[in-house]
């Protein structure tokens, strides 16, 4: 039976309580599809850094590069000042190991309350595809006579034909497999950014062409998010760019339900992918064991979606359904779930046929 | 008695519409306050550029400087291409007569439906401060290579000491004004446009130092969209640069109940102010009588605040509030109000009190 060599980054906070259960929800769906995982610790975070002063050793990522995913639980530390682990681990991780796309899908499953009036399940069922590696995060730009009144400070986007190509095409045959309406929207802001967003508009048209029997769409991203609150309904795929897909997708997160149950996957189809929920390091819950680790699970069902064991993937998902639909877990919030970290991670198991 | 010269830009498809049912509400608060409006039309818009090729010739804008305030109905039509209009007229006109300010009031009115869950009119009424002249919105930015694989796209945003800081004045201004919260947030994403969100953010901190008795406050564009849709009664007045700007008011106009209510303000403290109702032309609509025109009014009444008739601005927010609560206008969407465009623009004059 194959054997996948998984790299765990559990993280800050409540990092590790839900990347314990993530662990133990698809160590159990291995085992039932006769596969094996092998499991290696990195204690990366705002723990290590305060400890060392060590952020992301360049050892590390060549490392990483030897695994066949990376299953991250949190990163963040109140004591750290923004930026630096944000910068220095996620986002580097992202640049180096050219994670070139944050894949994101948004689904309101039974029980989970969203905050939008009479929204039912299949009315939010959406795959975001956002770009990773370029755009407003490449860090370009500069200050002109810094802390004077005649500062001027400048931050540049960039994008390449390279890179805006290869996830426009990620995007089209993702569309290409789903059920639903098999549309592909683009979402930018062509009548202002005039070269950023026209690129993105010249790439999707030309690749559109060669999916004929897909409905290509385009929308401005401030409409988007209009959408999203009004009619999810109208979404079936999104691609968009970094900054766009970084503000989308956290909108969507709160659609679907918010922190407990969404996941994404930061993901380089020719190489090392990482998969995470999308909830903070969440420092006042830590050590309580009573954060919802489901989107960790859910992470985990990617992951292994992606490394190709879909039918172990599948069997996750059925059996986050089977819990939800139980009606046992009352709450996505921490500490109003009715259940422990522990108990939902042990249900969702038991769950795995 | 006084005059205020007012320049009225009806636009395309609906807006002489509803501009017209603006104007009936305007003068009779005018009227009834004792001064006196004094209007001029202008047909800019894709109707006269279709015709004559005429865009925005520069005399208008000089001509503009001479009034009091201009007063929009909608710019936008389907057979021009997207772009020409918003840059060469909207974008145009807030730059060349520096309006500086977007000023966007959210405000849940009662009887209007929002697509949030669980809302009440007191949880969603804040004010938004978009910087509305630099940024992304500057058009800086090229191509290299361009309709090549090689092709790379950059998009600058440009943003000054300058810029910056007077509109964070403004927003530390109007806060101090409000009767809520008293809390300034700024929204930004600093852990990522390390150049751009850094300097608004340290102008922030220097300007909040002015304004001791004020919380000041700090949220991610991100995360600023979740609270939004989860918990909006969390903000009360908001600053925030051009692009983000133009997202997160889009997001609140559709919170608030959408385009049928949801006025803005171009505004230039020093200069002459533009006020339009956030919707588009609504082409589909054109000519029906069934648009709603409740989104003018309300940019009607901001326009009187503006000039310094407070009183009648208030006169018109309460004959707005007085005319939903009658429950006789059935819904806020074109074609569902129960009245025409005309019998709602006729209910508000006549609660003019
Ligand atoms: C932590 C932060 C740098 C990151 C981002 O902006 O991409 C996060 O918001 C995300 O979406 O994964
Ligand atoms: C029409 C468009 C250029 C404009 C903008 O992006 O600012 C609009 O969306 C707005 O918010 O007023």
């Amino acid at each position: 039976s194959k054997t996948y060599k998984i790299a765990i980054l559990p993280g800050d906070g409540t990092g590790p309580e839900v990347i314990r259960e993530g662990i133990k929800v698809i160590e159990t769906a291995a085992e039932k599809n006769d596969f094996k995982l092998d499991f290696t610790d990195y204690d990366l975070g705002g723990k290590r850094y305060l400890k060392t002063g060590e952020i992301l050793p360049d050892s590390v990522i060549e490392e990483f590069k030897k695994f066949d995913a990376m299953y991250l639980g949190a990163i963040g530390h109140p004591d750290v000042k923004p930026g630096i682990l944000e910068k220095g681990i996620l986002l580097k991780l992202r640049f180096e190991l050219d994670q070139y796309i944050n894949l994101r899908p948004v689904k309101l499953y039974p029980n989970v309350e969203t905050p939008l009036k009479d929204k039912k399940s299949e009315d939010i069922d959406m795959v975001i595809v956002r770009e990773n590696t370029e755009g407003l995060y490449t860090g370009a730009g500069g200050f002109l006579k810094k802390d004077t009144l005649q500062e001027v400070a400048i931050q540049e986007s960039i994008n390449t034909r390279f890179g805006v190509e290869r996830c426009i095409r990620y995007a089209f045959k993702l569309t290409q497999n789903r059920a639903k309406n098999n549309k592909l929207t683009l979402c930018g802001k062509t009548n202002v950014l005039t070269y950023a967003s026209d690129l993105w508009q010249r790439t999707f048209n030309v690749v559109a062409k060669e999916y004929p029997q897909l409905t290509s769409d385009y929308v401005n991203v401030d409409a988007a998010c209009m959408w999203f609150v009004k009619n999810p309904e109208w979404f079936d795929v999104i691609v968009t760019d970094n900054l766009f897909g970084d503000i989308i997708t956290d909108l969507a997160a709160m659609i679907q339900g918010g922190m407990g149950v969404a996941a994404g996957g930061n993901i380089n189809p020719e190489g090392v992918s990482m998969f995470e929920p999308m909830g903070g390091s969440a420092p006042k819950y830590t050590g309580l064991n009573i954060i919802n680790p489901i989107a960790t699970i859910n992470a985990g069902a990617m992951m292994l979606e992606i490394i190709g064991e879909s039918k172990a993937a599948k069997d996750i998902d059925n059996a986050v359904i089977e819990a939800l639909e139980s009606g046992k877990i009352k709450s996505m919030s921490a500490g109003k779930m009715g259940l422990s970290t522990t108990e939902v991670g042990d249900l969702i198991a038991s769950l795995l046929h």
